[in-house]
């Protein structure tokens, strides 16, 4: 409840649909023990979204990438079973619908422009294993995406799937999740 | 000079210890044609470091990786020489003046203590070859340090010489610098 490990504590081993529902009104800190598991700032898996790796998170402002879009809470969130940081396959294609130019990904992307995407969006994705985070901005910040094989069948075909909160196609990193 | 790439614009091909002698009150959008970069807060390249790769970033805010530290400008800039991908190797030791329990990096490493690092500091440390991002936060969150090869013999022996504005040794990701 309380920043840098103080107050209320809870473990949690499996998905969580609402912190509130264990007598939670906010969660300050956190450790992540093992796995790894996405973050929403609302109830049911819903809003702004990000990925939860093993270590500390001593302040909930930690839990989010970018100043820009600040995250003030994370109220449900769930392990992802599918990472394999191993097997990791994704196609990126430039426009809706699995059209225009693609790329396919196999490793992590600090940089889409550097590895020769021609541009700073992604009209539409598919993921054919494992699981992925996209970025808004290069060097992974700004807006998380989690991508996964085991999510919407891991086919991603309009910006609007990519998250609840999406409101642009922009992304600019991507990286593998590994367990 | 403003958000969204409008306004006065400047094109720099080397290194820039304070942005205000080419008549810039603040940079507030940046696009990073080549190569990575480091930017800082403040002059003459102290404050808080954050690496900049190829891309776009529309909004100042999105320099910096934490909403923890809100970075409000980029002061000064430079190119990172040394980074290459392929060759980076590092040492992370777990007391200050290379001593203590040590563990080889030649990768990215999203969360340390998944890769079997048993705490969330790092005491000091000693780039053998190329250059590397480290973060306070798992995922490539919070403060940020960008450590190389060729600055400081590649040699970083006390929290103290992470940064100017460094304050922890705590560090929890790293990963390497691609040209």
């Amino acid at each position: 409840v309380s920043p840098c490990f103080q107050g209320r504590r809870h473990e949690f081993t499996s998905e969580c649909c609402n912190v509130m529902e264990f007598g939670f009104e906010t969660v300050r800190s956190m450790k992540v023990e093992s796995g790894a598991w996405v973050g929403y700032e609302h109830a049911s898996y819903q809003g702004q979204q990000f990925i939860l790796e093993r270590g500390e998170y001593p302040q909930c402002d930690a839990f989010g990438g970018s100043n820009a879009y600040h995250i003030e809470r994370m109220t449900s969130f769930r392990p992802i079973s599918c990472a394999n940081h191993r097997e990791c396959r994704m196609t990126i294609f430039e426009r809706e619908n699995f059209l225009g130019r693609k790329g396919e990904l196999s490793d992590d992307y600090p940089s889409l422009q550097a590895m020769g995407w021609c541009n700073n969006e992604v009209g539409s994705l598919r993921i054919q294993a494992g699981a992925f985070v996209c970025y808004q901005y290069p060097g992974y910040r700004g807006y998380q995406y989690i991508m996964e094989c085991d999510r919407h069948c891991g086919e991603y075909k309009h910006f609007r799937e990519f998250g609840s909160h999406c409101q642009t196609p922009q992304i600019q990193s991507i990286r593998r999740i590994q367990q």
